[in-house]
Formats: structure tokens, C-alpha cells, sequence
């Protein structure tokens, strides 16, 4: 049986999932067991299905190999990666909670500059239930933080703010480079403790990262889709950016926060540059006319919720972005094949069994 | 004679002036004597031209007082406000140098977290000198500073920046609050060093506060009015709030940047709140309808130059904000009279007398 490592009840306990994708066993967890503890588990496990993953004593989890994901969706399964952590994207799919937190394998938990151990999870949840400000910027950073405020010349008409969708997390030691700066750099380590948490600005995208992520389902669930990376694809290292990019630009659309900064992690070991100078050269290549693609992306009024911005989107990317890569057609194909998947697993009363149950569910 | 206070020449010696609106004796530079004192200083004395205001030894300046404004702008002097802080944007004018930087005389050196002084000015020159990225949000902050860099899906050709025209410090203890915050929250100090220096991004718009802020009067000098405020004049404490849309619009059209974040000083005391009230009631209401004004300007691309963008503002501020109040009417004229007064002062050649002068210069 799980044991509470305490018995207090943290925030959003059942309301809220990790996903973790991974290949290896869960080790890493033990670390966060004093965090991790009361919270549901969604092991997203990638690559041979065979393969055993030993998850720490006293989790929750369900666990879905790439079999149950082919048995859940069918020909559906196509839209989920294979080979690449953008495989976790089916986690947020089979969630039936409102939060989502999902990290990496490979992040520990870092200390504050006190020495504290920082619960990057409670951060999450403190950074998704306050507001965002996304129309105006304010130069004390969040102004809903303990000891903040908005500053002088801040509209009052703008400080009630907007929901927020995601939290975006960083990470101290290894930073979160790509294989260039990597292998220009090798020895760079993030050192830097920046005490902030901030909105990133509408109409601003930013390269998101999914190795400390947080967000909100409901409000922005259908639009986490980390595209096709991974066994038979052209590129991979781009499924968060790909998320990134879709879903600032309906958060825009929407009126939702996107909040950036706090909280750390402590990202362990860089992972080798010359394999994602492999997985990245195309991903770099292209990105010079996805981000201005995604710059002028405007969606009609009628696009009035996630799924019909996404499916709107898709067919942009179609027609514009077509032209740079025949990849780009089959990635819009996967994004309404995504759309649909989604809804069909979240109509109400549908059940998905997994594979495997931790021994607390 | 100035003694320097070290035989080091600090950056941009000749190329840089520090401009002080004050009423007082200037004490308070004696705190900063170790870091301004082989810099030039030019200041604004406001209020009673009659009243000496007194200058610690060994510091090179040049003093004006509204006698000196009258006689040196004629008819034109109109445009500077009396008995308002805002008056300091006449020193901004009669400099010859490519970069200002201003302070209050409430200002004094902070401290970082391990309790070192900090240099405010050697950092707004860091930042002034190194590049901003308006157009891409990178995570963690500023990647031109030494331990970081452009994150993985930073856009390469977008690695290179634009250059950084405006440089917003920050404050520790007393936060830039307007009177309703003052009000509400009279205990609330700021006491959170966030160690981070990042780009406004293109499009948002931001509360530029006076009080610690530099600049290359090269590129944006002449949007640097701050407008029509105290004696006479319906506000106050909109004149930096002002200058800040302003600067904003004309630095995204331009491709110029903006950075807030570092440095820190240490705002000494808060201003009286019933007073600041008073001062900033219409503001805080007109502001409503001026933030969605500048929100939406666009310069057309004729204008190339910063005074061509201003001018165009100026219009554009008559034809759309003179229905908010009368009050815009006037200030778009002040606008205009404004960059006449600059050019003349900064047309190849011109020398102006100041009153007093300090005995280094």
C-alpha cells in the first residue's frame, strides 16, 4: 500500500496527474517521493513493450506501453510518437483530471538558494491557479506573488488578469540547449536562480520545454499534442516547441495565460549533442519559416474553443507550410487525427483500461 | 579639483551624462561618488530658481534652473513642466553625449545578495551595449549575459538581436506604486532581487518608471519627452509613464530594444500617497483609453527617424486621444514644440551656457 508521506493533503491531489515518459526504470522518483507521493501517475513507456519498467514502492500509477496505446486507439495510434519522449502527449489524452504536470526522467529536484529542497510541483499549481497578464507587462514580474504588486501605470481595467493555461519550468545545472550551443558549449551549466515567475506576453511565442511542464486540461488539454518525433519521422527535439508554438498562439486567441520562470529543477545529464544534431538539423532548418508562420497565424472568431482552434490551425499548416515539407501535410493529418482520438477518449463515461496499476489506485 | 575615486576609467566616461531633476542639495550623491563621480552630471534644478542647491566636491556638472530653460528655449521652453520631475527631460536635450542616464535624488545604492554595491550604472551600460531580442521570448533571460545563452527552438537568425535603446532599472525597499497600491498597502516593501535583465517584447507595453533608467539618445532621444505635467497641468506622475508608450511604439517600429530587469537601487522613500493621489486621479482614468491607443498606433513606414515617428505620434495623439480631454490637444502641440526645441539644440555646432557649472568641467 501507498504510504502518505504526509498526512496533510497536498493541493489538487485529485485533480491532478504527472505524466512521465521514460524507457528506464523509475528511480528518479524516490527523490520526489516527499512531493510526488499523493498524486496519481500516468508512465508513459516508450520504446520496447517487453521491457519491464520498475516504478518505486508506494506510487500511484497506471503505466501504458506502446501496445496499450495501439489497443486504446486503434489506427488512431498513428498521431503518438514512437522512439521520443513526445510519446507522453498520449498521458494527457487518458488523464481524466483537470491538472497535468509531467517531467523528465532525468530531473532531480533542485535546491533554492536557501539550500531548500524547492517542491517544483506546489510552484506549478501556485503559478496555474493565479491569474496571468498577458495584455501589459508588469516590471515587478508577477504581481499576484506574495510581496508584489502591479507598479505604477498599470491599467486597473487589466488587473484582474486571465485564467492561466500553462506554467512552464526551468531547470538549473544542464541547460536546455540545443545540439549546436551544446557542442560549442559543452561545459555550460545553469547556475543562475532567477526568483521570478512571469506572463509571457500575447502575441509573443516563446520555445517551450517539456521537461517541467504544467497546465491546465481543460483549458487548453486538445492543443498539447507533441506532433510527430521519433521511429519513421524526419525530425525529433521539436515536440515541445511544436506544442509551444500551438498552443501560445490559441492561448492568445482564447485569452490564456502562459506563465514562464519558477520553478527549478535540477536537469542531470545533457543528453549527447551529436544524436540531436541528428534528430535537430531539419527541425532548425525549418524553424526559420515556422516561426514566422506561426507570427501571422490569426484564427476566426468562430474558433471559440481548443479543438476548434486546433482543427483551424491544422489546416493552416496544411496550406502554408506544405510547401517547406511534405512532413508538414502529414503532420496536420496527425493533428485532426489527435483532435478526434482525444475526443473520442473524453466523451463523457468512456473508461481506459492500462495495462498495468500501481498498487494504491 | 574632482580626485577620481580610482585611476580606472570607467566605460563610457566621455560618452555618457547622468541627469538629476531635483529641488535639494544632492546629498545623496555622496553614496554614489565611488561610481558616478568620474562621470559628467547634468542637473535640473525645478522649482524656486532662486534657491542654491548644493553640489558635493568633486563632481563635474553642469547646472540649469528654470531661468536657464526660459532663456535658453525662448518661447519653446513651454514644453518642459515646472515643478514636476519631469522637467528632467531638458537635461536629456542639452546633452551631448550618446547616452543618459537618469536618477532620483531618493535613489541610493542597493546591495545584491551578497551584500556587495551595486554599480547601477555598469550595469545599465552592459545592457545598453549588448543586444535585445524583441522578437522571440527566450527562457532564461538575457542570453547575451556570461552562464547563458538562446535556449533549444530559439530561431538562429533571430541569435543576432537589434540594438538595445532603452535600459529600465529597477527598485529594492520602496516599490514604484501608484497612490491607490501606496494606499492600500503602505507597509509593502520590495525586498525580492530578482537576478534577471530581459527584453520587452515587441508589441507589449510596459510602466517605464524614471527613476533608475538609461538610454542611447542617439537612437530614441528625441521620443524621451515627458510631456506636460505639475504646474499648470491637469497630472502628474504620468510624465516617465508617458515617454515609456512612446518610446515603446517607436522602438517596435524601429527595431529597437527595450530591457527591464537589472539594476537595482534603493528607493529610499515613498512619496505621500493623498498628494500622489491628487496628482495621478485623472491618469489612473484617462490611462484606460491611452493604453488601447498605443496599443493600436502604427507608424506608417515613412518614418524612419525618430523624430519623424514622433511627429507622426503627435498627430495621431490630436486626431485620437483630444476627445479623451482638451488636455491632449495641448500636450500633442507640446509634442511638436518638443522635437523643434531638439533639433535646434542638437543641430551640428550649437553650444549652450549653462548657469553654474562644476569645477571639473
Amino acid at each position: 500500500m501507498a504510504t502518505p508521506s504526509s498526512t496533510v493533503t497536498p493541493p489538487l491531489k485529485d485533480e491532478l496527474d504527472i505524466v512521465i515518459p521514460t524507457i528506464r526504470n523509475l528511480d528518479f522518483l524516490e527523490m520526489w517521493r516527499p512531493f510526488f507521493q499523493q498524486y496519481h501517475l500516468i508512465i508513459v513507456q516508450d520504446g520496447d513493450p517487453s521491457k519491464v519498467i520498475k516504478v518505486p514502492e508506494g506510487f500511484d500509477y497506471e503505466l501504458y506501453n506502446r501496445n496499450d496505446i495501439n489497443r486504446i486507439l486503434g489506427p488512431k495510434a498513428s498521431c503518438i510518437s514512437f522512439k521520443d519522449s513526445a510519446c507522453r502527449c498520449f498521458g494527457y489524452m487518458v488523464s481524466k483530471k483537470k491538472y497535468i504536470y509531467t517531467i523528465d526522467d532525468d530531473c532531480f529536484v533542485a535546491k533554492d538558494p536557501t539550500g531548500k529542497d524547492i517542491n517544483a510541483l506546489q510552484q506549478h499549481i501556485n503559478n496555474l491557479l493565479s491569474p496571468s497578464t498577458p495584455f501589459f507587462f508588469n516590471t515587478l514580474y508577477d504581481p499576484y506573488r506574495e510581496g508584489a504588486d502591479f507598479v505604477r501605470g498599470y491599467p486597473f481595467s487589466l488587473r484582474e488578469g486571465v485564467p492561466t493555461a500553462v506554467s512552464h519550468g526551468l531547470w538549473l545545472n544542464i541547460p536546455d540547449y540545443d545540439a549546436p550551443t551544446q557542442l560549442v558549449k559543452p561545459l555550460e551549466r545553469n547556475s543562475r536562480y532567477v526568483d521570478a515567475v512571469m506572463t509571457i506576453p500575447k502575441g509573443t511565442l516563446f520555445p517551450m520545454c517539456g521537461m517541467n511542464l504544467a497546465f491546465d486540461r481543460d483549458l487548453i488539454g486538445p492543443a498539447m499534442y507533441f506532433g510527430l518525433m521519433g521511429d519513421g519521422q524526419p525530425i525529433g527535439r521539436y515536440d515541445d516547441m511544436w506544442a509551444g508554438w500551438c498552443i501560445k498562439v490559441i492561448c492568445d486567441h482564447l485569452g490564456l495565460g502562459v506563465k514562464t520562470g519558477l520553478p527549478y529543477i535540477w536537469h542531470s545529464k545533457a543528453s549527447n549533442p551529436f544524436v540531436n544534431l541528428k534528430k535537430e538539423y531539419k527541425g532548425i532548418y525549418w524553424q526559420e519559416e515556422l516561426i514566422p508562420f506561426f507570427q501571422q497565424v490569426t484564427l476566426p472568431k468562430e474558433c471559440t474553443t481548443v479543438q476548434k482552434c486546433y482543427l483551424e490551425l491544422s489546416k493552416q499548416v496544411k496550406a502554408k507550410l506544405g510547401k517547406v515539407d511534405e512532413y508538414f501535410l502529414k503532420l496536420s493529418d496527425a493533428m485532426v487525427t489527435w483532435i478526434e482520438a482525444w475526443d473520442e477518449l473524453n466523451a463523457s463515461g468512456v473508461v481506459v483500461a492500462p495495462k498495468a496499476n500501481g498498487p494504491a489506485k
